[in-house]
């Protein structure tokens, strides 16, 4: 890899040549790959990028960290849609509001960006098996671009991952092992297997490529805003390797010359589980939390990624935001009905955390935010139709049709 | 519309001015959109769509009925990836076959390019209000992408719709009436509450614009492969809308000069549901049948399309093949191990219907074929989950993972 210079402990600054199955330092902190800024500005620009027809996260591979001749994965991953909200921004009382809906994924969550680079790097180690344990979403974007690639998976999701997500695995042809505990216990099954069996490791905040996949999210903001930096990006956080990857991507931007300034991230939990925004807020480091939350992507009470997490908050001058879980289904309602956007609880809260951050009076009335949806609300019907009224039922007869209007207060007319 | 000359009814010929709430011709006839193509054909060349940077549907619109002022619609439908899919090619005994994911699309199914088109239409005709009826798709479709645009929905769908579905709806903010009946009952009753409350008409085979925006997969399909005809493409079919407008686009491609052959249709249907091709099959007029099958997309007892979907077969010298809910099941199964696509039940059931004729020795050995994959099977997951086996659940321990692997003929080292 010409581009990437070494990868370098985020804790004690070793560094490590960037072979394909990189893991943590051996001090345990986590490795973050250094690139040849120098170099790639001179390749990757404004222009150059103008004239490129692949619409997918590769479009950056001057950026990223694979071999040259490394195919890029079959699954379109990346340049999903960021749409303008301008409704939603006048309620919020923001100048304007950009909704980037990362739910249109391959696997439908921006985990197929980690998961894409994974396998791109399994198939430059030769490994024929990939390994994770995940909350739900980088297991089913496992194995999807595995199963795309022709290789094989084993996936350890904690035993409550949503349904529609293990359906994905099974479909995909995982061997999903479902493990009756956290998602503390599951990580450590998983990474004990790992060890023992030999496999590609795809677990977060242990393979420092991963999170270099996740950063073309940022990557494509900055283009889509035609090189215009926002004043602000909301997402939702859980063990913090997606925050972590969206504040390197802006950097990377910055570092190329691409941008002009950097944004301010708001870092959003769920109140009932937010290890990483309590630090912060407290200005203590951070220590474990219970994981009492619906938004199952972010229930995370041990964060693997802390450092990087708590680094990118920092740097970024950050905000961060806690909901509850009522804040984050009326927030799936609000992008439904204003920007026609279904999210999943987890792909939502970064949203509902601009919403409070707003009200608070913590956001300027003139600033440009973008809020990334990290998960399609298909993924989670369960909580979606416990948070709305059911729809009206009737026998199929127009009497029957005008009564329900009426008892439900619904005026046709207009 | 300079590009529109008229619209013209199927049935007996009689010409219509193409105003925005267009419905069926006086004989109950469909009508069909009639296009200058000798005039289009200056404007919308290979060259000119080499150098578009719209990558959604609305990059055809030379050759879509909106007028030059009417704004694209807010969410990004469209221009779904095309994967080649040699793996699969291989086990069917085909030499090319490409998986076009229309699941990918905002709502997540192809129904969505109808409903972009419908939202474009309705705010021509200055109408405030959309409704429709559906067996899920379309209502989901019509209820996100109007909601995006900022109007007001009426979505009726039979109680059977899938969970996924009705989360869609209600979380766009659509007004659901759940029809206990069958899609029949449902369509009926939609339209005499269309009618009295003067609602703009998103009724499939009733507003002739719908199936104009559905063409949009097959104008992608040519020019995702450079402008080569497949020879053959698959797909499911329900009410006929879909087909008929793959067979328009088609037509579209080959007026215009940019294709210079037509492909052959294969009309999938379930065994338990297949009115269309039982008249194809039979030579005989079509009558109504049961919907006695679990891809609700494509249970339509009485087809509402039933003359453009059969021309379209019979013009293209198309195929008709049935499949059982077992061979729809294992072709979901199929496309999510060999491709990482996972489709709907009805998504996937072009996909059953190819491997039946490759299987029953209908297709040529040399030939190139597209399988449309119409919708996400996250909007599905309770069938999903019913054909598969269910993951390995252990206690965190890594004695209980060694011996659920033995005990399910799990071998970890490979």
């Amino acid at each position: 890899m010409k581009n990437v210079i070494c990868a370098r402990c985020v804790k004690c600054g070793k560094e490590y040549e960037a072979v394909p199955n990189l893991e943590n330092c051996s001090c345990g902190g986590i490795l973050d790959i250094i690139y040849d800024y120098e170099n790639i500005k001179t390749k990757l620009t404004k222009d150059v990028l103008k004239n490129r027809t692949d619409y997918s996260m590769w479009r950056y591979r001057e950026v990223l960290p694979v071999e040259e001749d490394t195919p890029n994965t079959p699954l379109r991953v990346g340049w999903s849609p960021m749409y303008e909200a301008q409704r939603l921004a006048d309620m919020l009382g923001i100048k304007r509001l950009f909704i980037k809906d990362d739910g249109l994924n391959p696997t439908s969550s921006l985990k197929d960006r980690a998961s894409a680079m994974a396998v791109a790097k399994a198939i430059e180690a030769k490994a024929p098996v990939i390994a994770c344990s995940s909350t739900g979403n980088a297991a089913s974007s496992l194995a999807g671009n595995a199963a795309a690639a022709g290789l094989k998976t084993y996936i350890f999701v904690p035993s409550r991952a949503p349904k529609g997500k293990v359906a994905q695995l099974i479909t995909f042809g995982a061997n999903v092992v479902s493990v009756d505990g956290s998602y503390e216990d599951t990580f450590k099954i998983s990474a004990e297997a790992i060890k023992k069996w030999g496999w590609y490791n795809r677990n977060a905040a242990i393979n420092p490529y991963l999170s270099e996949g996740k950063k073309t999210v940022a990557l494509e903001i900055g283009e889509q805003l035609n090189w215009e930096c926002p004043d602000y990006v909301a997402l939702s956080v859980g063990d913090g390797c997606t925050i972590a990857g969206v504040w390197k991507g802006f950097k990377d931007l910055f570092a190329l010359g691409l941008i002009d300034r950097l944004p301010r991230l708001i870092s959003v939990q769920a109140s009932g589980c937010c290890p990483l925004n309590r630090a912060i807020a407290e200005k203590k480091p951070w220590y474990p939390m219970e994981e009492n939350t619906l938004a199952d992507s972010i229930a995370v009470g041990v964060p693997r990624n802390p450092n990087k997490a708590l680094n990118a908050i920092t740097e970024s001058n950050g905000i961060v935001v806690n909901v509850t879980d009522e804040e984050i289904m009326a927030a799936q309602k609000l992008l439904g009905t204003t920007c026609g956007v279904f999210g999943e609880p987890a792909g939502v809260t970064g949203a509902a955390g601009l919403k409070k951050a707003c009200e608070q009076g913590l956001i300027p009335k003139d600033a440009t935010v973008v809020s990334i949806v990290t998960g399609n609300g298909l993924k989670d019907v369960d909580n979606a139709i416990k948070a709305t009224k059911p729809p009206i039922l009737i026998k199929p007869d127009m009497s029957a049709l005008i009564s329900a209007f009426e008892e439900n207060g619904i005026m046709p007319e207009n």
